[in-house]
């Protein structure tokens, strides 16, 4: 016999949950407070996502309440997109955020082909965008596209005769990462989808970070905007001077966004109920860290009940001794963002009519 | 609210089928034309797809007109390869290629395994083929293999027990391309598959490119080869001396084509009925680019009813200005592919009785 | 007409079956020899496998019966993952272990998402591996990891959710290579799998190459172990001084292995029934191939009836000349990996009462 006492003891025993993963029970909580309405989501049927600013507070809640559905429901999905071929074409490579399409994209059943070497690709060869697009049409059901470049989204656009989603262009924009952030949040509060909301539980948002270059606070903001009612005051959190993009803070204020600054994470972290930090912003093709004293850990001053959020991968300005805190919202969003993801992609290849008691689409594109 | 006038305006609307984009309508009167005849298909089961000299008018005829029944019911296709795994080994990168085949793989119900990395495979560490090709064997039920080396798929063929597609072996051959610009023509004209064509109904077919060192025009010939009843004249339009491999040419006249040679496109141009072009040859490992006047445009003296084929990508030689024109059959080309694809690998694998009316196997392989 | 004497001759008759592959025919005798017996497989629902040493008899017994199960009756697998996603990370890249795991997936029904650039992941990135584990845990049901550090595999247990499957982390352990070689021994000798077998029916085995750093060889010993009542000797052929690691030849010894050492091969070939061999040996980040006499051909002293296996792929050490001898089962083993892996990840992910007549899971992940 073999000297089992040389195992890991993690080997010797089922694979167990871990508990104290904050959020991964909120979704049914959040599915009952909401009322199924398709029409939001009938009308998003066989467009592209772009920008987050093709969301307003109907949609973002009929989405979320979809993405809801599938997380509450795994085994109830019967394939809404079986014999659908999804093309993944992240020129700018990314594990995390192709991993998280992909899942969602086959837990609905469908096909996947996928860019997987960019530099031997068309784009690389000088092809024009126009035309790959056109490509794309022959090949695929939807396509789901990430590039360094903020353009390329919009010039494909005239060609594309398939509905595309932006995973990510450049510094401008990624609105299914800024929804998956939405998401988590109104799993935390259901309540705050309501125009109603009592002025006494609208909450304090701070975002560690610099919009005028992140893309995911970028659109996360223009959604943030279709909240306004429940937000007391939006805080971001940066020590430099050029923290907006031309035009931006001016855009958020007039939709109605109580926008503040501060320099000191410490000065304002006891008021948020929102913590939303991230790691990374990008300028031009490099990455610029955030520094001083933005950082969270336990040690952090934070609010009672107040959540962090996260688009992750992390650096060292998120410790890991606040995994196993009820502060951790960020690990629910991580898991959240698949079904985020399912909810918009089974939107837009009009089959909305498998999983909500919608009418049929009138003519489906072979 | 968020100012949505921003919005770039195809995110405000559904998207839009473009109109002239010619030929997609075209498989229905194809399908129509030619009397279904399951034999031809079922003697290719179970043999490797390698070289154009492979077919002859009925396989041509078939493999096309089962094409056309999958462009013409999409949702007809009950996934006949359910079950079954393409090995796509693309040791010579090619997205648009790879997607085709995926593509038509997937939409047939089968799954997919891709080499993604040739630098790290067993090829790349000296591994023999036909060890590689007896790996194969074991992981998938058929194989499409391009390399950049002519005799790579030769060497692999003694040891393979699945079907193998050559995808493109060097500046040797590329068959299932050239099925797809026939499948095209074709489609143009269902009538040319008829022997009984009269005289005045010929066709003029120019080729702008190298037919020796081309290999998508290599093939391409050889299937012409069996259209010879069609076919008035072959021009070669080509400035250089060295236009064919040793023997090429013989053997296309002996084989009925009446070949002739021009230097200009603009001298012979107006008297085409089909122009074939291609951006690119192959020279080693390195591309030479077609030069002088071999460009078309909207300028360009094309003839009443004349197509244009380019396999695509494309570069300067085909100017965007003719793709509103219906001169532009180069878009139907790239989408009747998948479906030529989808025939071929349908016949190879042994289903055909899946989608057509024709008698089991006796035995299938796991 | 073309000239269809050009054409090579594989590419005008259908594809043939080689006879003289030993072994293929082999999976049904043993599959009658062992009785059904789910408890061993039911054990290992839902846990990690990371080492050779959480096998014991029982285990590799109803594996290897689970795998010849899938081999003998490939058509009545009715995809008992549908559904379940499996993530490949690849970190460090295999064409041939990757190949063999995604065909097992597809196979079962399931679908793969795959990590195609290890250079642009967030390992690469400095990402911790606690935090991709948790990542992994979003978007499947199963992870498939090799690592050229041995560290990783042990670093992300704590973190992750979904059972993994180690393909080999450095020079440490690769045990479903290992149970594929077990599998090809017993679908030889299905006897070797009973405690009561006769002194005069025991075998030996031939080890060629250095224990101490081939992580296949590692596994295999830790196996074989196991086995130690069918095994009259276990001879280690290597001319060099270090051939264990610390300890190693000592915990065989005393689990019951009878170990001995040859420099040279051609002393002790014509005593083994079976002759293991393998041409790399990892060395840190590169690779020692085997030299001196160490190589086997059709002119070796080979024992009557001996079987070689070779994890593939081969170097000079293993002449194809064996290929169509009676010798020859690595090409029987090859094959039968696909089936292992099947029978070992439908086991992993609690699938088995849908292959087996088991109980079902109280509980089922999504």
């Amino acid at each position: 016999m073999v000297d089992r006492s040389k195992l890991h003891p993690y080997l010797t025993r089922p694979i167990e949950v871990k508990s104290g993963v904050a959020g991964i029970q909120r979704p049914a909580n959040f599915l009952e407070s909401i009322a199924e309405n398709p029409e939001p989501l009938m009308e998003m049927a066989n467009h592209h996502i772009v920008s987050a600013r093709q969301f307003n507070l109907d949609r973002m809640t009929q989405v979320c309440r979809l993405a809801a559905e599938f997380e509450v429901m795994p085994h109830l999905i019967h394939k809404p997109l079986d014999g659908k071929i999804m093309i993944n074409a992240f020129y700018e490579p990314s594990t995390r955020t192709r991993f998280s399409f992909e899942s969602a994209w086959h837990r609905l059943g469908g096909d996947i082909i996928t860019i997987t070497d960019a530099g031997t690709t068309g784009m690389a060869k000088g092809e024009s965008l126009p035309d790959i697009a056109e490509m794309f049409n022959n090949y695929g059901d939807a396509i789901v596209l990430r590039d360094s470049n903020e353009a390329s989204v919009y010039n494909m656009l005239e060609s594309l005769r398939i509905p595309m989603v932006n995973a990510g262009n450049g510094v401008d924009e990624h609105p299914t990462q800024a929804l998956a952030d939405i998401y988590t949040i109104f799993k935390w509060r259901p309540e705050l989808t309501s125009l109603d909301l009592p002025e006494n539980r609208r909450i304090r948002v701070g975002i560690i970070g610099t919009p005028g270059k992140m893309r995911t606070v970028r659109s996360l903001l223009l959604l943030l905007a279709n909240v306004r009612h429940a937000i007391a005051e939006l805080v971001v959190i940066n020590p430099n001077r050029e923290i907006f993009s031309a035009g931006q803070r001016e855009e958020l204020e007039a939709a109605g966004l109580n926008i503040s600054i501060a320099d000191r994470l410490k000065d304002v972290l006891p008021e948020l109920d929102v913590v939303y930090i991230n790691s990374i912003a990008w300028i031009g093709d490099t990455y610029e860290t955030l520094t001083g004293d933005l950082k969270l850990s336990i040690e952090s001053p934070l609010k009672d009940g107040a959540i962090i959020l996260h688009p992750l991968a992390r650096g060292d300005e998120l410790d890991v001794s606040l995994d196993t805190t009820a502060h951790n919202w960020y690990f629910a969003q991580a898991r959240g963002a698949v079904f985020i993801r399912m909810a918009l992609l089974t939107t837009l290849v009009e089959r909305i009519s498998q999983v909500l008691d919608a009418p049929q689409p009138t003519a489906e594109e072979a």
